[in-house]
């Protein structure tokens, strides 16, 4: 093989120096690098195979970092940063303490805005666009990378539409590949799959809110992207590139199976061929509790709908979408729309389970007041990617959830414990609540083999003593539950230590609280959310408004936004590993 | 003056029995008469004016409220309303225990959806018509009304995209005024403009997302828009019918000064002109008090940009959009956008004023968390009509903001208690801050007359003692504080009542937190937001990690929406008038 490129590129002035015809041979190198790293590191994978030459493009021909380059979403932007001064350090991608897998301001110059989050590029750049403006540097370019499934939400429009009617040099690059996690839906997709065929006119929505329109363009023609880029950076005001690429575009079974490899976890950096997960059966992921449980439900009720925005392979609501097509709808990324138009739903009797993010139930933060809790319409939230979601880091972690939902009236908010928690409370919500309620739940695999028995339905605000006590009661909500549990059952030092599970935040158990107060001499609340305005939060105003006085320490998140790492990294971090609630447990039996 | 129509219309079955040739005639009746009451009783006024004939239309095509009827953002339904049972109660419009101000559920069953924020009603309208394909009734219309401003909204955009891959039966007709509360901006209204003008093809944005769109017709021709709903109710799928209105129809003053006549107060209703305020001097509007400073400050600090998402009239931006154009935007109904779009310009040295109401940042609270606090970005966010706003009700309450805010790291929130106050923190805040910052005040005026004085800057984190004591210590945060002092300061009752100002709910002033805890008794805290983790939950939060003991009340807006009326009668409700106060006060100095 002849010499590398890549060993001597650190910076894209490196890059600059290179001759046209040496890119296709860098582009080879890039992506390969991409894969060997990956492939041993996990990571986000699809997206980065797509836009190899759309990055060396935008590197070649801008000036960056003084041209402002923002990716949308971010997890695209690996080839990015290994041509930023970020080779080295790569291989601690998404790791404690290592380079993050998204753009990040703190990290590089070249990451010109932190994303995470869809559809915000947009936005960014027009500020910073209309920023260089008013300093009258005219010079300096301001670009955009957006997906297709991302240029669909509501923001990205929003943010189209004021551009437009600006004279800002910004250049909005969309790299159409049809999908985002999982295939792109919605009008807008289908028009871009004309404009793609040549069945659309050439006058286009884009060039209707007054962008300059070029395009489609092969996103893997690098001589093709780089002169019409060139081409671009001589024309005024806002311009819009289609771009058309392959996501995991060189890595045939990632261009085959595009969700399946959109973050695959190991694989064989040759072959693409996925590392077998050990055979031994594990508990299944909340995610498919949920996916699996609705589908059930589903069946026996035929007023129940499912909704997801964009995730209906991480939510697994793909399971009812086949099963039941009529009935389970992928929105696109539109929390928004989503959580409004299951209020619709809801009015008509319908019983909607809308399952997003608890990190983007923040985009549908005024449509949960609004639409739904105001009308008091019996809409059931499942809210997945609760608490501290592991390598994502700080955009995704879902730790504000009781902060900003216990605040809104007619709300009931629920986190279970376990598997067996989770479904019932769905079983429970489906028979008919009055109200809407917030059901959320962490990533990943819970401790329970045997979850799928008869449903029980629950009380609606009724928690539990796990364990009674008389010393310490400690107070836990969702899954840390089984942290506090392998705990205090080890040992005969913790005999007189009480456990309960405030599975309602909200209505909270008021009468369980008395007796908790009544009987214990102090109390420890644990939750993975923040503390300010948390379940702990919540116990401590119980506990004012009813006059009680005994020490109630409380622990959770932070007032801080906590980076990326595994998630039992971050919970050492904060104080909620097993090691340090030990250590916490045993100071406040120490002081009793 | 021949016999009138409108009096024997109770219902839309009885307009139904009218002849096509009777409707002009009602027209005019159902205009003057909601120029009458509004006329003496205020309210909105030129949005329902504008859709008097498009109101009569479709109660006389379709066949509601079988057929389901959504009216977007709802400051237009006046028509609706009088239409559809609420004759009688219409004089109570807006007014404690009468009718609210906007579609309503529990009000009638004419009102299908609820609203008062904008841009809901694709996605609920569309809710509605996938529950009845369901449902199997294939008979059912499900019609939204948006006006040009609500449409360009990225939330109505996700409703587009998503109905136009369904076949669901849904109209969705835009109401095209060219105005919002103040003109409509961006690129989709440049669009609409071309459209009418004939300028641009048929083949349009809203064909391009599959809409089957008909117009642009006149709306305010009765036997158009009726035969044009009458064939539209044959066209199976998604439809889409462009209609252009004058907003103020029928008024002349109306139709000249629209932004005015929104929401014009009291006037004549022969004449349209309006009553002559009282000659008294009069403090400033807090709105003003933000206008009239950021301008003064702008025109020393050229960094300092100014942002309303489509608020200038009713933010007051307007005066900076006047005298300082290239720094002064309107980005239309697009909070998320705003946001972005400042911190955009943040990341570039400027510091972008982001001035919204507090209901709507709920619309944009993800963009704060995720682009603006977890970057740190220097934005300064304003949050006009903070607290309860009075006759807008439940849907415009920003009695949130304490709670969603108070959990989200690096923000800064601050509430002057009066204008001197927000004068001040803007101009502290433009000095340079580190960190992001949210002023929220109230709607309406305060009670300085002498407030343009010269700038101070306050120190961050510091709170005062506006009354020296040692028995009852007051908290208080913002304009409330007003009413607390004319109580204690007015009897020698009150000598040892200290009086607080926790002007910054974050950071807490922890070093005088520490003295009142030490000083004091009994604490008493009283805001115009929720209870549950608002500024009295975090002075709770305070003492309990402090281990202090003293009995702590805390007043403000209790676990449920509060419904609409004068500001003083709300307050009444919710024990935080100065009646309530007084009384709470007295009983805490005699517990002590």
């Amino acid at each position: 093989m002849s010499k590398s490129l890549l060993n001597h590129i650190n910076y894209p002035v490196d890059l600059r120096k290179l001759s046209n015809d040496d890119l296709p041979k860098l582009a080879q190198e890039l992506r390969q690098s991409i894969i060997d790293i990956v492939a041993v590191k996990e990571g986000h994978l699809g997206a980065s195979l797509g836009v190899v030459e759309l990055t060396i493009a935008l590197h070649y021909v801008y000036n960056t970092p003084e041209d402002l380059l923002i990716w949308d979403v971010g997890h695209q932007a690996y080839g990015h940063k290994l041509l930023t001064g970020r080779k080295a350090d790569f291989h601690t991608n998404r790791q404690l303490n290592g380079i993050s897998g998204f753009p990040k301001r703190k990290e590089s110059v070249f990451d010109a805005f932190g994303v995470g989050h869809s559809s915000t590029s947009i936005s960014a750049a027009l500020g910073m666009a209309i920023a260089s403006k008013l300093k009258g540097d005219t010079q300096k370019h301001h670009i955009a990378v957006i997906g297709d499934a991302s240029i669909a939400s509501g923001m990205a429009f929003e943010g189209l539409n004021h551009a437009g009617v600006t004279d800002a040099n910004l250049l909005v690059i969309l790299n159409d590949n049809a999908i985002g996690i999982d295939p792109s839906v919605g009008a807008l997709k289908q028009y871009l799959t004309n404009v793609k065929k040549g069945t659309q006119k050439q006058d286009n929505i884009f060039e209707a809110l007054n962008f300059d329109y070029s395009g489609p363009i092969d996103g893997h023609d690098l001589p093709k992207l780089i002169s019409e880029l060139q081409r671009l950076k001589t024309v005024k005001g806002p311009k819009f590139l289609h771009v058309i690429t392959t996501k995991g575009k060189g890595l045939k079974l990632a261009e085959d199976n595009q969700v399946k490899y959109h973050a695959p976890g190991k694989f064989n950096a040759s072959t693409g061929e996925l590392l077998a997960k050990s055979n031994s059966i594990e508990p299944p992921k909340y995610q498919d509790v949920f996916g699996e449980t609705i589908v059930e439900l589903a069946k026996k009720n035929k007023a129940i709908i499912g909704i997801t925005p964009a995730m209906p392979t991480g939510s697994s609501l793909k399971y009812m979408m086949e099963e039941i097509p009529d009935r389970a709808f992928d929105v696109g990324i539109a929390e928004q729309h989503a959580v409004t138009l299951a209020a619709g739903m809801a009015t008509q009797g319908l019983i909607p389970f809308c399952n997003i993010y608890s990190t983007f139930l923040q985009r549908a933060y005024d449509q949960v007041i609004h639409d739904v809790a105001l009308q008091n319409l019996p809409v059931i939230f499942c809210l997945d990617r609760a608490g501290l979601v592991g390598e994502d880091g700080a955009t995704h972690h879902g730790v504000f959830d009781f902060g900003y939902l216990r605040c809104i009236p007619n709300l009931i908010i629920f986190s279970p414990r376990n598997a067996i928690e989770l479904r019932n409370i769905m079983y429970t919500a489906q028979l008919g609540l009055n109200q809407p309620i917030a059901i959320r739940y962490p990533r990943g695999r819970g401790h329970l083999l045997d979850w799928k028995i008869s449903f029980k339905s629950i009380e609606i605000g009724k928690n539990l003593c796990l364990k009674k006590g008389n010393s310490l009661a400690i107070l836990t909500t969702g899954t840390i539950a089984h942290s506090v549990t392998s705990i205090i059952e080890k040992s005969d030092v913790y005999k007189d230590v009480g456990h309960y599970d405030i599975r309602f935040i909200k209505p909270l158990d008021t009468d369980l609280l008395h007796n908790i107060f009544k009987q214990y001499s102090s109390i420890l609340t644990i939750e993975d959310g923040v503390i300010i305005g948390g379940m702990g939060s919540a116990i401590i105003e119980f506990a004012n408004t009813h006059h009680y006085n005994i020490p109630i320490r409380t622990l959770g998140v932070p007032d801080q936004f906590i980076e990326h790492g595994k998630v039992n990294e971050l919970q050492n971090l904060i104080g909620i590993d097993t090691e340090a609630l030990i250590k916490e447990i045993n100071q406040l039996i120490f002081e009793l």
